[in-house]
This record gives structure tokens, C-alpha cells and sequence, in this order.
């Protein structure tokens, strides 16, 4: 649950983006607002909606925060009783006004829009593809990538986006929305979320299933790796364009994108952060005094630590609540006086105590190695650094936004290394196996820790071999 | 640590204020952004900065969030090396540009202004006062009373000072800055906390400690009740204005208000709210299986009670970090349908459980209730409410947003009567002793809860009788 | 000169953009900026920029006068020697962020965008056989049609415009950028105007001459009906892509739209609008005390009818300078009351006299019939209206917002109706003849006059068999 | 009519504000926001309203225009039947948001408050007074003194407001509203003008009689200097605070400020400017082909002066309407390539053409020499500036923003030389007599043309002196 400017602030990897759909609700705009507001954690820097009547499409999309983007006067002009919205966090180089989403095909057989979260990987030879066959590209995202592939595609409209599916590698989960139908879509290695639930006397989907609880819906299930759901007036059917699926979710939905109060596919995060935690403390012997978290994600972990280990939890780090993209930055003179606006250390509590410091993860090393001094200038006598993770040394290319080698430390230095680059006393990492036990779903992605990838990588194989 | 409108999401009560002030540093006006960032939780509806470059006052104020009234381009415009700043809470009927802070006065002696927190209990009287005198008042702020004062007071700028303050009965904490000095005052009584630190080659001062830690300052002690502290280019002096001083300190600033990072006359916030929740436990036998605390401000309590009853402490409350001032609020009838924007509860984590419910304190009740609701709607099969604090049954005429009885639940309902109110299966406060035992500062101000008042009361006592 | 809600205030029409392009200069984004804010009156409701350095292709836009859209940070952030830019009017039906231009093509064989001011009428035809050949459209402008086109044409890509040119029918002129080529191109009827300009070592490209001015460029020629200009490192090369041309210039653009200050294919707007104003007040013999024209657009015809004339010029309305977009609206019942935002009357100049109005044109009629009872209720005796132009009879489908005959009240009532409609004591138009003598260029597109249209107009035919 | 930064491109001088109010009316805030639209020119830098329910106060203001300051749901906010309002110019010391109008006086005996045009010459003296009898001041703002002063005062409320008057010398048009009652007030030697009109079942008052057309208003008469007119429930009265009074209106009122709709003491300002330039052509015998005004202010005295000379009046400078506050400027190398925002010249009218300028006034001279060159580029052959006023030599110490001799290049050259520094062909200023011939109202304060002041200019006396 991260602020725009975060990576910068705390070197975190961000989540690349959470779609939301609902049909035939009341209100139907409001409610996507609700709900894109519950998935906010997963993109802050645009959001849309696109809403229907049956008739009509409406899109309403910008940059900003969902409460940005909206207020009262827009979200009422949005007349409909079907909606799917998005909210998105870009890379740098992506960052325009055509690929903010939804995406609309205004089209004289009717129009269409779809929203997305992943990375598909053969995204470039697909468009390639496209070009040469005379179609235009507007922006770089992938839903325009789908979009086209539909429009391409013959028969009927469910066909079409089956069709469409199996041209597509990667990580999806789509839903997509014609004036008076609905469709979500997930890629066949189940790598991205996506859930189903009943709202009023229709339907609700979502990236997590914490956007069913702000809205007051009812989970059903999860939809299905390789599946189109297709919701219309006839009710909801199910497709599925192929039969080789795998259960490859995310791990890293788990140990950090997700809230915890989401559960994906039936495991709760913060149980499964909890258990992490715990096994941590098992393989553990460490003596110390004290067991924090550093906020909010591995907060859980330390929990579950604390409770396994038999050591007090507590509060040593606050994190200052109202940071917004907008935020003036200390000058480095200041940085090095001591100026921190993010991130505090309660003197009291760490001072001159043993302190466990549990992370969700290391990515860059320059955050963990910034928390570790705060704790020692406030007077910890030792830190020790558990992470309820296995090492981060790999690239993600299915829509975590880490696409090379370079920034991941863990893929330059061994852990002895990086704990004294960290500055901690000790460091453990948790692993593979360890998270596997954590996390007891069907089968997880774990390329970013093992290097061990689900899908063919197309293009992406060069930074595979570059290394 | 809130939003604006969470009051009316909550039914929490407010701070009214908080003051910062460095001198002699570089870059002032940036730092007193910072500084004022980590006050941001005791006002969320105005800013204001005032900076000196040692002969020319420049101030810049306005509505909203610290963030929202400041962008780099007005840090910049403000030259200087000394500034105070204030971030303001304002009850409804003050919410006008005019009581935005700091408050000028442009003289052809000497501009001067000042910041405030607090409240004047004889604000009327003297007001009513000085209009026969012939001074006419802007705004309704006390800021305004205490300059009027200064400016009728004779002798040297300390003097007036000390005269003003002889006059002002209540609660206050003034950071005066004039080009080229700076002046932190407290009310007698000790009610609102004023800490000096060093910075830089100079000093900064501060209604809580955790300011110091975000600009990388260093405390030096708080001010004295009845204090005044005079920072000029020939150091730092003491004043004191009275010898009739109290030490009673808000208890509402442990238990509900201040940071858990910040120490208040000596005492961690944090450490204080989890003994209060350890007190909570030892004087309880209930059995239950898990513990949760309403977030943010009573983790600290709910980490507490965890320890002392060997109960494991859970996290089943998630507070969405993106609910703002432009939030779009869900109608009647979509609230009743469940949704929800504030709180959510982790099904996985209550369900099926006897959970201890720990929250810091009750003011009217109804989101006592409300999450009550919510956490039986997750599956709760009990839920034993625990208060880090005794019943809140007298308003507070101190500088919290509480003036009258009406709207405190504990003023007009017995502690039984309330458990069934918010349908809880038990529900258990503190005594005023456990408080005192919690926070073991020389003397508290704990009138809210025991309706003995420090000062006199004036025009207020009409509000006493009235009951 | 019109601010966007203007529509609505005075009944006035609409052009629909201006297109700015600058080649080979420095700082070409801020150029542009100026360029177009001279292009500001052709749209106000949104604007954009895409410059290129040679290599990459940066594009920024938003709704909003230009001055909204862009400021000095923007600006500064889209480096490059090469832009184009646009102006945009648009109709309720087309507001959408994707309409907004330039709208640029990422492609795997190179960057490219296009801005257009005009109407194409095949439109329709042309994007279901393309939507048909599995292209998307993502919104509903030309442009994207133009981008389409060009895409599945063969051959250099000169020759993929000037296929693309061959399909569509109607009035166009565009400004395409590829990351170092510049192509300014217009219909083969000649409606729009385009014209060239030398600029510092580079080349400029306008929809009017006014922008050459502000930005120091010096007019070279105007764009040829059927010519597409190519602007390479290589120099400035002419293409056409067929013979079959005319010289239609839309005779709106000399009547209302154009900036008095521009020219077009070599005829000054102000003078052409001064010799109408003659030639009304050659064939006219009423009896009058002064001549007033409605500001802004027909102050030069009334300056040419009082010279003709000899009645005194004289200013008798006044333009309120401040109306804006965020306007608030007087109520119906203030209205009613006389509240009045945009025009005045002044009453010490119409009063007890007999005035000659001069407008440049009349469309519903209601706008004509508020200036007129202002003006009698400033006391003037009689008011004379004398229209710069023919009766507008008929719709324009070349880009001007004025779609069916309903709205057009010289398609319903004749000139004696239509004089007792708006309350005047006499009134008097132009004949066709007349306009061609004022205005002396090659040919003219006077089909909103006439009924007779230059082109075959596709689906829009159906409009002109309803009536 | 200017928009805010058009002093630094224009050199033009500046008015310092416009006042407003109703009293009884329906909706008195949205009538107030137009009258106030009305009197935008004079002063683009702040704005406010204060409204009254016969009960109650409120008072919302900011920086910027009126549309910028208010939308529907502020004025919607508003209830009242009586407010008053304020547009305000504000030099570089006053911007701050303690000098924005009304300023209101929150006191037990009932609130009031004030807006004011003009300027106190013994400002610094009175506050000086005030302060030392211990009044403080938070702005700088000439109403602040007169709201102290009424404070002081003993009697009535109308007393109060007499016997302040009698204390401040120099230019003042104030109203004064409390709950129930409003006071128009001018200064002994009416240099600024306050006119009372009739408006629904109640009243108006206005800076200028333009805001009266505009919101339906009929004009009653000029509130008369050393007068103050109380409205309340039992009708209009009259009260003088002095016998000793003149009819020193303020010339530049006619030349320059006021819009050419409104009347000033009878004297319509369209009509005074027109018969200015009427003068200038009857004492010229300047050759020349055509007559240009330089807009807006300029094209009464260009009419009026070709329809004495017989030389045909011409549109040959054009103004860009859309220039606005948040403006990006030129380079200055985009300056000297001949980078124009505000004025074009047109060049098919001035070019090869003997052309007579007509401009109001020259305050620094270098907008004229920018004019005249603009023209030269254009074509023109001779530049003959005619100025409708005397040379500008002397600060104005009455409310235009011109307050020292070294800005007005009239007070460091003579004609010949400042023809010259313009460049210009021939130079022909009015003469102080023709400006009284040319606005023959009872008399006018001519003191920024002669040196003669009306009142004594205490402090302001060194500027005289140090010439």
C-alpha cells in the first residue's frame, strides 16, 4: 500500500495495475469508484472508469488518484448499470495519457473497452505483427495489444477474445466490457488474480477480493487460468480457450503487492504473511530483545515472528501517513542532517535493545540499509534483518516493475555481503521451500527467485542472457 | 493520526492545533515544512508558515494539507533563517480564512506574529474587553487575543509577553517569532506540550517531539508551565510569568492524540498505550482467542493487552491509506448494502474467533458500533470491547473538539447500557487510576473524565451547569 | 474570437481547430505555444503539442485553453527542434480525452502524429471498412482516420499520405510529423486554409497568417488544394496527389472565423469584412444616426458601412472581457431581470438615436434578437440590422459546427419573418454576389448560403433529402 | 480593461480596486459575483464577498478573478439578502491574503466589515496613532484603518462612520455592511467614484455604473463626496461629515479606467474619450491616411478623432483576448526575433500608410515605443502618436498604482525628446484644458498632470520633495 513516489522513497518494486468490473448494479459508477478505491495499493498514478446503460459507453480516465480523477459532478454524469475500471502505476517511459485505462474501441459494430493488470511478454512481436498488417498503436499497453487482437478475430464476440487469448503469453488478467456484456480473463498460467463475486443482483469482479468487502459483495470463486467468464444477461458462462493451464500465482502477491485482507485463490495474505513470519522465526536463533515490522507490509510477518519466536512485537518504526505525490523533497544537505519524512524510529522502544527488523523483501538494498541506520541512530545496540522472502535476484517480466539484473542486489551479491552492505548484524532470507509453506496454494511463480520462468519470454530472453 | 472528514467517519474527536518554529537555521521555511508534516495528525484543514530573513517578515497560509498549501515554488519564495508554522483543526463554525495561522501583525515597530495551540477559557471576556478598548478582531482564533494583549502590555517585547500571558486562563502553547527573535510560551497549567531542541547551529521548537526526529533535531528539554523561552541571537532565556504553576498535562495527548514516536514530558507515547493496554488485561478475565486494535492510534494498546493476557495479537482491521478530503461518501442506501470505505475486517483473521477489540477511547459511540458490526459480519462469534481509557464523559474546554455533553455517549449511558448499545458481548474501561498508573507524569489533566476542572471555567461554566 | 461556452451565450457557431507546425527551429515547443495561443479563437476546449529532436517523439495535451494545458514546466520538458500542435472545438458528442490532438501512432517502424483542422464526410464509409479490415478506433476524430489510412498504404511515406489523401472526401488540412519530416497537406477544394512561412533557418506551418506574426515567421505561400508539402533536411518538396482541384475556400472563414488580422490566399480578413460592410451600406438608403457593430467579429464592417455610409462609427456595445469557462450563469429569473454578463449597451450613446447594428451573420436567431432589445432598452429608437452575409440556409459538413436545417433559422423563416422574429425595425443580408465582391479570391465554398455543396456528401446526404 | 500582468506588458498604470453591493435583493451573493464580473478590470488580483441574512455574516475571498474566487457552490454557500464585494489590484508589498477585501470585524456587539477604492494619504499617521493606542494591524490595507477607526469612535453606528471619516484624508469610496445595515461613504473631494442605484425591492451600489447595467439595475444618483448614505429596513439617508467639500473626480477615471459604458457624474466615459480625440484632431494638422486606436481603452478617442479630422478610422491593431495570468513568456531572444503575444499589427491595413495613433496616456514610454515599432514592421510609413491626456508627470498619490517620479518618463522628458525616445514621427499631447473641455463635469482632479494636489499628502509629501 504505497504512495506514488515510493519506489524512489523506499526502493520498493511496485505492482503494475488492478482492474475492477461490476454488472448490472445500481449505480454503477459510484461503485467502481468504491471499489478501485480498495485496489488503490495497486496503481496510484491514473485511474478510469468506463461505465454503460446498455446502450452507451461512457469513459472517464486521467492521472492521479482515483479521488483525483473523480468527484460527485463526474461520477454522476456516469449514468450505467455496467462499469469496468483501472487504476495504474506506470514505468517512467509510459507514463501518457493514451495508456491510461480503460481503453475504448469505438467501433460501428458497437463499441468495447477493457482494462488490465500483467505483462504480456510477446507484446512486441504481436504488435509487429499488428503494424504490418495496418494497424495503429496509440500508446504502449498491452490492452491495446488485446484489443486489436479481438477486433481481428472471427465469429462471436466471446470467440473472438478466446481467440484472441490464446496469441497472447504472459501475465493477464482482463475484464473486458460491451454495452451490454462482461468478460474477465485470465491467462493460462493463472499468474495475475482475478475473482468473481455476487453484488446486489448482479455481479462483481476484482484483482482482490478486498474490493468485494468495501462494496459489499460476495465472493464466488476465483476465475480460472485459461478461462473467459462471460457475464450477460443470460447469466454467467464459462469458456476456456485452452486446456494447458498451470496454477502459477504471483508469490510476490502474497509477500507484498496484495492487502492484507484480500485472500487469493482461498489463502488470506496477512495468515499467509503471518506464516512466513513464523517459519522465519523457527529456522531462527538469533537473541534479542525486541521484533518490528517495517510498515505496512511486513507487519503481519512480524507477528507471526514474534509469536514463534516468543520475543515481544512492537512499534519501532511510524510511518508518517500523509506523503502524497505532491510532496517537496529534503535537499541531500538535509538528507544528511537527519531529515526523513517518511519513516520514523521510536527512540524509545529500540533504544539500547536487541531489535529483530522483519521486511517483506530486498530489492535495491538502499532502503534496507536506510531503515538499519535509523534504528541504530535511535539507539538499537544490534539489528538483525529477517526477510520473509527468499533473495529478489531475478527480473520479473509478468508486470512487477524490475526488468533487469542491475537493480536487483540480491542478483549481484551473495547474503553475507549484503548484510554488511545493509549495515545489519545478521541477515536471513527465508527459502524457496520455506515460502512454498507460507503460501500452501496449488503452485506459485517464484521466477524472481529462482530465475526459473513458466512461460517462453520472447524479446525478454536477452536480459536472461545479457546476464 | 486523521483525515479530515474522519471525524464524521469515525466519531472521533480532534486536536485543535499544532506548532512548530526553528530560528537560525538554514533554509527555515523548508524545514518548518517538514516539521510541520509530522504534525500534520493534529490539524488537517489549514497551513501556515511565517519566515524572517532578520528584517522582513514573509507569510504564506492557506486550507488544506501542508502538501496541498506548499509546493517547492513557494518554499523557495521564502527567504529566511528563523519561521513558525501551524497546522489547524477548525470546528465548523471557524473554518474562515481569517483564523488561518500564523497571525500577522504588521506594526510600525516591528512586524511580529504568532502560532497557537490550545484554548483560552476567558477568550470571551477578554475579547469583549479589548473591543471596549477599541481593538476590532478579524478572525475568532485565540492567536488574535494573545497578540492584542501583547500589543496593549508595557515594557520590553518579553515583558509584554508575560503581561499577555497573566491575563489568559486555559490552555495554551504560543511560538512568537518577531524578525529576529523567538518566543515559546505555556499556559500555567502545563495542558498542551511545547518542546525546545537544538538544530543546526540554532534551535527548534515544537508541540511534539516527533517533529524533532523528521528535521533531525535534537530535544533539549519541554518548556515549563508558565514558562517563557526567549531564543535571540544572544542565546536562549528563561522567563517565568508565574510561580502559581501546575504540571497537567492533556491525557487525551497519550491516549489518543500524539504520535506513538513522540515523548511527552519524558514519556513515549507508544510505551504509554501499551502499558495502558497491559493494565487493561491484568484487571480483565475474559476469554477470548485473539486480540485486534482499531487502527492506527490503538495498536499500541491492543500490542499491550496481547502481552499481558498471552492472547496472540491479530491484525483484523485494515485502514484503507487513500481516504481523503474529496472523497466521495457512499449514499444511505449503499452503505446499508455494506459498503464500506474505512475500515475493513479480515474474514480469515475473526472468523469463527472471540475476539478483544481494543480502541483508545469512546466519544459517541456509534463507530464503536459500527465495528462491532463489522467485525461480526466477518464472523466474530464474540467481541469484548476493552477502552484504553475511562469512560469520556465531561467535554473538554482545553483545546479539544468536545463542547458539550449532548455528544459524549459515556455522559449519558452507564457502561452496561453502552455495552448493549454497541452491541458488543462485554465491554470494559480503565480506571482514571490505571490511567494515571499508565502515564506516570507528574499530574495529568484528566477533567474529560472526571469533570474536575483545572482553571476556572468562565463563560464554559454555563456548560457545566447546564447538564 | 470566442471563449468556449460563447455557443450558448450568442448563438454563434463554431469552427472545429487550428493547427500550428514549426521545422527546424529552437525551442520548438514554446513557438508553438505562442503559435497556437494566436490560433486560440479557432478552439478553446482543448489543446495539445508533440514536438520531436530528431529522434523521439514527446506529446503532451489536456482540455483547456492553451494557457491551461502547457505551463513553463511542461514546456520546458518537451525538448525538440520539430512540433506540431492543435486547437480543438469540440461538439458535446466528442469531448473525449481520445479526440484530444495531436494523436500520435507508436510504431515499431517509427513514431507518428497528425493534427487536423476540417470535416471529412466519408468518414463513416472509410472507418467501417477499415474497422472491417480489423482496425480499432479508439476515438471519433478525422485524424485517426488520416493515421489508419496512411498505415495500410504502400510505399514511401510521401506516398502513403497522398493515398490516403485519394480516399477521403471533404475538407481537410493536416499537419503530419514523423520524428524528423514534417507534411502539411490540404483537400483538393481548397476549404481550409494552410499556409507556410520561413521561421528562424526552419519552416513554419498555420492555419492562419496570424500566428506567423506572433511568432516572427515570414509567409512564404499558402498550401495548394490537392498539395501535400514535405519538409525534410533535404528542404521544403511539393506533391500532388491529383489534379482534380478547386479553389473553395470556405467564405466563413473571411465572414467570422479568421482573425482579422490574418490573411487568406492573399486577402486580408479585416479588409474583406470592411468592403462587405461598404457594400451593405452602398444598396441600403435607410435613414440612421450612427452605425455600431457587434463585437468583436463585425467591428470591421460596420467601420466599412459608416465610411460608405457616411453615418458616424460609433461603439455602442461593449464586450465584457472576463467571461470565461468556469462562468457562473444568471438564473432564468435573473435573466429575466435584466442580469446580463457578456454584451451592454451603452445607453448615452444609443439612446434617442436610430442605429444602424451591424453582425456578420445570423444563425438561430435568438442571439440577434437579445442584442436588439438591448439596445432598445438603452433607448434607442429603431434598430437597423444590416447581416455581412447571405442568409445561412444551409448546413456546413466541411467543419463548422452547424449540422441540420433545425437549427438554422434562415432555413425556416424568410427575411421579413425573421426581421419581426428578432424585433428589428428593418433588416438586411448580403447577397451571395455581394460576398464574392468583397471578397476577391479565386473561387469560394458558400454552400451554407446556397445549398450547394463542392463535394458528394456520403451519409450526411441523408440531412440535406430530410429537409 | 486589463488582465493582471499587463503592466509589465504594457506599462500601463493600474487601478487599485472596485467595490460593490446589494442590499435586500434575492440571491445577493450571485448578484454580487456579477456586478463585481462588471468591475473586473479594475483590479484582477483578489476578490471577495461578504453576504448577510440579516443574521448572520460570511465572508469567502481569495486571490484571482472573481470566476477564479467563486464557482456555483460557493456562491450557493452563500445565503444572504445584503453583501458586499471587492475586486482588487494589489501592489508587489500587498499581496497577501490580509489585504484581500471585505475585511470583516467580528465583534460582540455584531460583525461588520468593509471594502474600500481609494487610498488614505495619512495612512501611516493614523496607524501609527492607532497602534500606540494599542490597535494592531494584520494587513496592510487602507479598510483595516477605517474599520480601527470606527471602533474608536463613540454614538451610533452611522457617528462612528462620520467621525472616522473626518480622520482620513486623501481618496476613499467605501461600503460598510453589518448584519442589518449598509453605508456608502466618499471623501470630502470625491476623487473616487461611488454611484446608488435601485435593484429589486432594494439597492446597489457601485465603483462604476456599468455593474449596475449588468445586474438590472437603475441608477439613482452619485453618492456626493463628504456623504455617507445608510440603507436599512427603514429606507435611504443621507449624512455629511463635512461642509468642506469639491468635486475633484479623477481625470484618469475618463482616460483610462473605467469601462467606456459606464457614466461618471452624469458624463458617459465613452462619450468624454471620444470628444477627447475630437480636441487632439481640431488642434492637428498633422498629413496622415489613416487613424489607428490602440486597444482596448484608446478606440473612443481614435473614433472621435477621425471624425473631426476626416482621416478614415482603421482596425490596425489586433489584441489577443486569451492572454491570461498563468502566461508563458517570450524568451528574450524570442523577443528580438519579433515574438509577439499581445498586439499584432495588422500590415495590409498600415502598410505603405501614413498612420495617427491614438493612445490614452504614456506612463513609461516603452509600450509606445514597442507600439509604434510594431507598426513600422508592418509596413507603416509615418507614426504619428496622439495622445488623448496631458503628459503624465506627477505621482499619483489617490489609488493608481504610480507613486514615484522615476517611472513617468513625462516627469524626465520633454515632448520632443520623449517623440524621439519612441520613435515616433510626431508627438501631440492634449492639454490640460482640453481634457476639462473634453469631460465637463463640475471639476476633476488633474493633480498626475499638473503637480497640483487636492489635499495635503503627508508622508507622500518627500516624494514631491525629493524631485
Amino acid at each position: 500500500m504505497k504512495m506514488e513516489n515510493e519506489y524512489f522513497l523506499t526502493g520498493k518494486i511496485h505492482e503494475e495495475c488492478g482492474v475492477f468490473g461490476v454488472y448490472h448494479v445500481s449505480s454503477a459508477a459510484s461503485l467502481s469508484y468504491f471499489g478501485l478505491h480498495a485496489l488503490q495499493h495497486r496503481g496510484q498514478e491514473a485511474a478510469g472508469i468506463a461505465t454503460s446503460d446498455g446502450k452507451q459507453i461512457t469513459c472517464i480516465k486521467g492521472k492521479g488518484l482515483i479521488t483525483e480523477v473523480f468527484n460527485n459532478e463526474t461520477i454522476n454524469k456516469m449514468d450505467g448499470i455496467h462499469a469496468i475500471g483501472h487504476v495504474r502505476y506506470s514505468t517512467d517511459g509510459g507514463n501518457e495519457i493514451e495508456n491510461v485505462q480503460p481503453i475504448m474501441v469505438r467501433a460501428h459494430t458497437g463499441h468495447f473497452g477493457a482494462v488490465h493488470n500483467g505483462q504480456i511478454v510477446n507484446a512486441s512481436e504481436l504488435k509487429e505483427d499488428l503494424e504490418n498488417q495496418g494497424s495503429i498503436f496509440q500508446g504502449s499497453s498491452d490492452s491495446e495489444i488485446m484489443l486489436h487482437l479481438i477486433q481481428r478475430e472471427a465469429g462471436t464476440f466471446v470467440e473472438k477474445i478466446m481467440g484472441a487469448c490464446r496469441k497472447m503469453e504472459g501475465a493477464f488478467a482482463f475484464i473486458i466490457m460491451t454495452k451490454d456484456c462482461m468478460y474477465a480473463v485470465r491467462d493460462k498460467n493463472g499468474l495475475r488474480p482475478l475473482s468473481l463475486a455476487f453484488l446486489e443482483d448482479g455481479y462483481c469482479i476484482s484483482s482482490e477480493t478486498c474490493a468485494f468487502d468495501i462494496v459489499g459483495a460476495k465472493f464466488i470463486r476465483d476465475i480460472e487460468p485459461g478461462e473467459v467468464v462471460r457475464i450477460a444477461s443470460d447469466g454467467v458462462k464459462s469458456f476456456h480457450y485452452t486446456q494447458e493451464v498451470q496454477h502459477k500465482m504471483c508469490a510476490m502477491e502474497y509477500i507484498y503487492f496484495a492487502r492484507p485482507d484480500s485472500s487469493i485463490e482461498g489463502i488470506n495474505v496477512h495468515t499467509s504473511r503471518r506464516h512466513a513470519g513464523m517459519l522465519l522465526a523457527q529456522s531462527d536463533d538469533v537473541e534479542a530483545d525486541i521484533v518490528i515490522g517495517v510498515p505496512d507490509s511486513s507487519l503481519s510477518a512480524a507477528i507471526g515472528y514474534s509469536e514463534a519466536s516468543g520475543l515481544p512485537y512492537e512499534i519501532g518504526l511510524i510511518k508518517n501517513r500523509y506523503v502524497g505525490r505532491t510532496f517537496i523533497q529534503p535537499t541531500q544537505q538535509q538528507r544528511e542532517r537527519g531529515v526523513r519524512m517518511k519513516l520514523s524510529a521510536i527512540s524509545s522502544i529500540v533504544s539500547g535493545k536487541r531489535v529483530v527488523m522483519v521486511d517483506d523483501s530486498i530489492v535495491r538494498g538502499t532502503t534496507s540499509r536506510r531503515i538499519v541506520q535509523l534504528l541504530k541512530d535511535a539507539g538499537a545496540t544490534e539489528v538483525h534483518v529477517r526477510i520473509a522472502s527468499a533473495p529478489f535476484s531475478s527480473p520479473c517480466f509478468y508486470g512487477v516493475d524490475t526488468s533487469t539484473y542491475e537493480e536487483l542486489i540480491s542478483a549481484r551479491m551473495g547474503v553475507d555481503e549484503l548484510c554488511t552492505y545493509i549495515n545489519a548484524d545478521t541477515l536471513k532470507f527465508m527459502t524457496i521451500e520455506q515460502m512454498r509453506e507460507a503460501i500452501p496454494t496449488r503452485d506459485l511463480c517464484v521466477s524472481c527467485f529462482s530465475g526459473q520462468y513458466p512461460t517462453a519470454l520472447f524479446s525478454f530472453q536477452k536480459v536472461i542472457k545479457k546476464k
